[in-house]
C-alpha cells in the first residue's frame, strides 16, 4: 500500500508515473505530525556535518524517527558506505566529485528512497528535486532525521500487507518500482566487455586497442570515445583530423563487432559559428541568470551555456543533436558532466581573481593562506553558482520559472530523458545504449548509470558491490563502475580482482583517466589470465542478461542483499560483502590486496563453483555456515543456490558470437533444477 | 650476520650506532653486482607512478630482485597499505599530507628497512637520507625494484644463521634493532588516556575538558596544547592572555594528575624582537639559500626560517628553547611540522601570483583551469623548494654544506634529537614525554611518533593496526594514531571501535582538527560505555607497559604479525587484521561500520576474553581454527595464548592510581601460567 502525502505545491519531477493504488493525502499540520514530519526543529547540537555546507535557513521540514539498536536502513541508491546506511549523514545533491571516500555525503545521483527495517518495515520516498539531508544515526546514533529544504514536496510511504518479512522487503521494492515505471533495457551487446580511456586520441588509437584485444583472445564488444573525439569539446562535433572518415570508421569497427560509444557533455561551448550554440541562443534554450542573460559556466571547452533540460522544447532540440552521430552509425552514448559539473562561473571567477590580488605581497599565515587555497577550490560546483541561474521548466500547468538549486537533482535526469526521447523519435526501431553520470529517481526509465569517476582503490571494489542492491532498489538496472578505477594508478592484482567482480555486473567497462597508468587488460604480465576471466564473463552473459531482463520485467532486483532473502538469519542480515545475483547464485568477491582467500557465509547449503576458465572448473557441495575459502588471484569462486541451476555458455569473442545452443547447466550433484533463459 | 656495503661517500645519518659484528665491504662494481645493485636501468615502461613526482635523472642506483608468487615483504615502518607491502610503490620522503589513502606513497616518516620472506629470509636497510623508491610489485607484479637517488649510501643486509623460520624473523629484527640502538622509553603516565584538540584556546577550555572526564569517571592523564597556546604560533612562547599564570596552571593541573603537553613547531617566526628568531639569525642557525640568505618558508605564523637541525650548535641552541616550558613544569612535548612542512616558499609564492595574473580575463578551459588549481596546490611541500636550501651539517669529519633534498628525511629526526639531548642536559633526572611527526630510523632513540594527521575514517582503524608491527621493526615503540581521527567528523560508533583498538596501543590519544565535530569521549550518547572501555585500558596498562618495557630492553617487537609466530600456517601467514600484542594476547579488533562481529583465525587453541568492564568479563576456551565472533559495539573481545597469562589490574582514574597489588591473572582454565610484571 502506498500513501502519498502532498506538502505545499510540489514541483513535478515525473519520478512517479504509475499512480495505480496510491492513496493521496494533502498534508496539513495534523497529517504532517502524524507521519513524523514537522517544521524543522532538528537537533543540530552536533554540527558540523560531514562534507555538507550548512545553512540553517534552508532546512524547512524534518522527518524524525528513533531507531532501535538493530534497525537497518537500506537505500539511497548511488552512495558511499554500506548496504546498511546507518552511521552517516548523506545529502541528496548530484555532485561531480571524484574522491569517493568515507567522508563524502553525495555522489553523482540523488536517490531519495530508503527502506527502514525495524519493528516496522516500510519504504520512504521523498520526491523533491532540491536538497534533502539524510542524517541516519550521525548526530545521534539511534535517530534518523531527514531534512527537506522546502515546504513543497511529496512524500510516499510504502507498506506491505504481506506477513513474511522476506516477502515484505521484495513487495515494498516492487510497489515502489512499479510506481516509478519500468527500467530502461540496454541492448544485449552492451553486456559484453567494453574498453574506455580518456586519452584515446584518434581512430588509430582505437584500432590498436581492438587489435590487441582480438589478438589476445580477450572478448570485447565496445570501445568508448571520451572528450577528445570532439572538436575542442563541442557537443555533436567530430574532430575530422582525428577521424577523417568517421562514418566509414564506425562501419569498419562494426564489421569487427565493435560498437563505438561517444561521450556527450551537458555544457555547450560558447563560440560564434558553432550551430548548436547559435541555435540555443536564438531559441532561448539555455539557462538564464536573474537578469535574463544566459548563465556562463566554465567546463572542458572553457565558457559554456547549460541547455535548459527542464524545458520540453529545449529537450527536443538537444535530443535532435544526437542525430549526427546516430546517422554515422553510432548506437551508444554516455551523458557526462550533467550534475551539471561546473569548474567555475564567469562571475565567481572574476571575484576570485580580485580577491587573490589582495593577498599579493602579504604575509600569508594560517588564515590567509588557507583562504587562498579555498578561493580556488571553492570555484568548482559552487552552491552559490547553482543559486544564480534559472530554468523555464515545463510543468503540467505550463511553463514555470525555477531557480536551479531547487531542481538541481533532475538536471542530468532530463538530459538523459532528452536523449532517450530523441532516440525513440529518430531511430524508433533501434535499441540505443544510453547511460548517464547524474541521475534522479525516474531517470532509470531512460538509461542506466555508471558510478562516475572512481579510483584505482581496493576499497572501490567493495563500494561497487555495496551499491549494486541500492541502485536496483531505485530502478537502476544497467549499472557498473569503471573497472580498475578511473583515477589513480592501477596494479595488476587490483585489476584482476576487480575483473572478477565486474564479470557479474551488466556494465563491464574498463575506463581510466588521462595521465594514469595504462590499464587495458593486455598491459600486464598475465594477459592470458585476463583472457580466461573475460571469457568466463561471456559464458555467463546468458545468465546475467536473463536475470537482468527478468528483474526489469518484474520490477525486481537482480542484486539482492542476503538480508532480504534470509531476514531471520543474523549473519545474513549483517553480510555486507557478499550477495545474491539473480535467482541462482551468490557472489563473494575478494577485495583485499594480497589476500589468498576470504571468509564466506552460506545461509543455506550451496554448491561452490571454482572456475579458472570456461572449461576449467570444479563444483563442491558446501554446508550452510561460515567458511574460509581459498581464491587464487586468477580464479573466481562463487556459489549456486540449492534447487537452482546456472547456465554456462561457450563464450565468444563478442556477444553475438555466444552460442546459447551449447549451454551447460551447473547445479548441485543430483539436482535436476532447471533454468529459464531469456535470449531472443 | 650483518653485512654493510658502502657506496661512494655516504652522508652520516647516525642511524647506526652499534657496529658490533658488522662486516663492512666497500662496494665497487663487482660487489654491487653481486648484491643485486646496479647503475640504474630500472624498467619504467609502466610509469606513471602513484603519487610520485618522477624525474628520471635523479635515480642512480637500483636494487632489483624477482619475487616468488608467495613471497612477503615486511617493513617500511610508518606507511600505507598492508603488513605485506607487496603491490604498490612507496617513496621514502617525509611528507606532510593528511590524506592517508591507498593512493599515497609516503607518510611522515622515512623508514628504509624491509624484511624479505621468500626462499631466503633477510633484512635490508638502506641508510640514505634523501629519496628512495620502493617499487614492490607495482611495475611488475613479481619484481621488487629499489631506486636510490644517489651514488653515496650504505646498504645493510641482515641474515640469520638460525634454522627455524620463526626464530629467523625475530633474530633478523633484533640484529637490526641492536645496530640502530635501544628505543626511547616514555614515562609511565604517558600510557594513560590523553585528550587533545586543535581548538582548545585557553586554560578554561582545558579545565572544562578535565572536569568532564573526571565527572564521568573516564580516566585521563594528559591534555594537549595545540598551536593556539603560543603567541601567534611562535615557538617557546605562551600567550599570556589565554594563560595568564601559566606555571600556576601547570601546577594546578598536575595536582589533578593531568600532564599538559604543548606542541613545538619546526619553523621559527620571522619577527623583529622575538628572541628565538633574533638569536637564530645572529648566530646563523637557520637554513640558507644558495646566496647565503636565510631561506623563507610559510607555515602557521606566515613567514618563518627553518632551524638547521643538522648542525650540532643549532641543535643545542634550539634544544635550550624548551627550557622555558620545562621550567614551568611541563614534562611532555610533541614536535610537529618537522618534515619540514611548508605551505609555500617566499620565492615560489611570488611566481605563483605572477602566473595567476596572466590567467585573468582569459577563457579558462581544460588546460588553463586545471593549471590554475595546480599552481595553488603545488605551493605546499614543493620538491623545488626542498632543493633550494642548505644545511651546514655536522659530520664526523667536520661541517659540511648539503642541499636539503639530499638529507630531507633526517630533518625531523634531528629536531627531536635536539629536544632529547636538551632534556638530558637540562632535566637529567626527569623522563620527558617526547614524540614527533617526521622521523627516520635512528630517531626512535630520542622519542616516539604518532602517525600524523589521519582522518575519522573506518579504514584508518585498520591502517593503525597494520602499521604497529612495521613501526616496531624500525625501533618505534612509543606509538599511536589520533584516536577517532584528526580530520573529518567522527561518529559515535567509529570512536568506540577505535577506542577498542587504541586501548592496546602505548599512545592512546584522542585528537581532532579545528572545525571538526567535538570528539571528547563525553560528547556522545553512551558516555558510560566509553568510561567502561577506558577503565579497561587502565586495567591493562600494567600489561601494556610491561610488554613495552620488555620489547624495548630486548630490542624486540611488541606487535607481532601472526606470520612471524606461525610462519608455516598459511592462514596465519596472510592474516592482516589481527596480531599478537606482547607474549600473552592476540587482538582482532572490529573495524567495519555496523558490524556486529568479525571473523578471527586462531593459529592455536586460545582463551577468548569478552570484556565489557573491568569487573564484567567472561573467558571461553576456543579451539584453533576459523571462528566468527560476535562483538557488540561496547565490548572488547581478545584472546589469551595457551600457556600464557594476562594481568588485569583494578583500573584507576590516572596511571599512578592503578593498584598493581590487586592484579587478577586471566588464563586458560586449569592453567598455572605466570606473568612477569615490570612496574617500578
Amino acid at each position: 500500500m502506498i500513501k502519498e502525502y502532498i506538502f505545499g505545491k510540489p514541483f513535478e519531477t515525473y519520478a512517479v508515473v504509475d499512480r495505480t493504488g496510491i492513496i493521496t493525502e494533502v498534508a496539513n499540520e495534523d497529517v504532517a505530525k502524524r507521519i513524523g514530519f514537522k517544521k524543522d526543529e532538528a537537533d543540530r547540537a552536533l554540527s558540523p556535518y560531514g562534507g555538507i555546507t550548512w545553512d540553517d535557513s534552508e532546512y524547512v521540514m524534518t522527518y524524525a524517527v528513533d531507531m532501535g539498536k538493530d534497525d537497518i536502513v537500506y537505500g539511497l541508491g548511488e552512495n558511499i558506505r554500506g548496504i546498511n546506511k546507518r552511521g552517516w549523514i548523506y545529502e541528496s545533491k548530484c555532485s561531480d566529485d571524484p574522491i569517493h571516500d568515507e567522508f563524502k555525503s553525495s555522489l553523482y545521483g540523488a536517490h531519495n528512497f530508503i527502506m527502514m527495517s525495524g519493528e516496522k518495515v516500510y519504504g520512504l520516498f521523498i520526491d523533491y528535486p532540491g536538497r534533502v539531508i539524510w542524517d541516519i544515526g550521525y548526530s545521534h546514533i539511534n535517530k534518523m532525521q531527514v531534512l527537506v529544504c522546502s515546504e513543497n514536496f511529496k512524500l510516499y510511504v510504502i507498506n506491505s500487507e504481506v506477513a513474511d518479512k522476506k516477502e515484505q522487503y521484495r513487495d515494498i521494492i516492487k510497489q515502489f518500482r512499479k510506481m516509478i515505471g519500468q527500467s530502461y533495457v540496454a541492448p544485449r551487446w552492451a553486456f559484453g566487455f567494453q574498453q574506455s580511456r580518456w586519452g584515446y586520441q584518434n581512430q588509430g588509437d582505437i584500432e590498436a586497442v581492438v587489435e590487441n584485444y582480438r589478438k589476445n583472445n580477450i572478448p570485447i564488444d565496445a570501445v568508448y570515445m571520451d572528450i577528445d573525439y570532439m572538436e575542442r569539446f563541442k557537443d555533436f562535433t567530430i574532430d575530422s583530423e582525428k577521424f577523417p572518415a568517421f562514418e566509414k570508421f564506425v562501419s569498419k569497427m562494426k564489421k569487427q563487432h565493435i560498437h563505438l560509444v561517444p561521450i556527450i557533455d551537458a555544457g555547450v561551448k560558447i563560440e560564434e559559428g558553432y550551430d548548436t550554440y547559435e541555435e540555443g541562443v536564438k531559441k532561448n534554450y539555455f539557462c538564464k541568470e536573474e537578469d535574463g542573460n544566459n548563465f556562463v559556466a566554465g567546463v572542458w571547452p572553457g565558457r559554456v551555456h547549460f541547455p535548459d533540460f527542464l524545458n520540453a522544447q529545449a529537450r527536443d532540440w538537444f535530443g535532435n543533436g544526437y542525430k549526427v552521430l546516430l546517422d554515422a552509425g553510432i548506437d551508444g552514448f554516455w551523458n557526462d558532466m550533467n550534475e551539471p559539473a561546473l569548474f567555475y562561473s564567469e562571475k565567481h571567477l572574476k571575484e576570485a581573481f580580485d580577491e587573490i590580488e589582495t593577498y599579493k605581497d602579504k604575509n600569508l599565515d594560517i588564515d590567509t593562506f588557507f583562504r587562498l587555497g579555498n578561493i580556488v577550490r571553492g570555484l568548482g560546483n559552487n552552491l552559490g553558482d547553482y543559486k544564480s541561474f534559472y530554468h523555464r521548466a515545463t510543468q503540467p500547468e505550463g511553463e514555470m520559472l525555477v531557480r536551479h538549486d531547487h531542481v538541481h537533482n533532475i538536471y542530468g535526469y532530463n538530459m538523459t530523458r532528452a536523449a532517450s526521447d530523441a532516440f525513440k523519435r529518430l531511430v524508433p526501431h533501434k535499441n540505443i545504449l544510453m547511460f548517464s553520470r547524474a541521475s534522479y529517481i525516474g531517470m532509470h526509465r531512460y538509461g542506466g548509470i555508471w558510478t562516475g569517476d572512481n579510483y584505482s582503490w581496493w576499497s572501490h571494489i567493495l563500494l561497487l558491490l555495496k551499491m549494486l542492491p541500492s541502485l536496483n532498489m531505485c530502478g537502476f538496472m544497467y549499472i557498473g563502475a569503471d573497472m580498475g578505477g578511473f583515477g589513480g594508478n592501477v596494479t595488476e592484482d587490483l585489476l584482476m580482482r576487480w575483473t572478477e567482480l565486474s564479470m557479474f555486473v551488466p556494465l563491464m567497462r574498463n575506463h581510466a583517466a588521462a595521465g594514469t597508468r595504462n590499464q587495458e587488460l593486455y598491459r600486464f604480465t598475465d594477459t592470458e589470465a585476463f583472457a580466461r576471466l573475460v571469457n568466463i564473463r561471456y559464458a555467463l552473459i546468458p545468465y546475467i542478461y536473463s536475470e537482468y531482463m527478468k528483474a526489469v520485467e518484474n520490477n525486481d532486483m537482480m542484486y539482492i542483499p542476503l538480508s532480504f532473502e534470509y531476514p531471520c538469519d543474523k549473519y545474513a542480515v549483517n553480510a555486507e560483502d557478499q550477495m545474491l545475483v539473480g535467482e541462482s547464485i551468490m557472489i563473494a568477491p575478494v577485495y583485499t590486496q594480497n589476500a589468498t582467500g576470504r571468509y564466506v557465509y552460506l545461509p543455506e547449503n550451496m554448491t561452490m563453483v571454482r572456475i579458472r576458465a570456461v572449461n576449467d572448473y570444479e563444483l563442491t557441495e558446501c554446508k550452510a555456515g561460515h567458511h574460509y575459502v581459498d581464491v587464487a588471484l586468477d580464479e573466481v569462486v562463487f556459489f549456486i543456490r540449492e534447487g537452482h541451476a546456472l547456465p554456462l555458455a561457450g563464450s565468444g569473442q563478442y556477444v553475438d558470437d555466444i552460442d546459447v545452443g551449447e549451454v551447460t547447466l551447473l547445479r548441485a550433484e543430483g539436482s535436476n533444477a532447471d533454468y529459464e533463459l531469456i535470449w531472443d
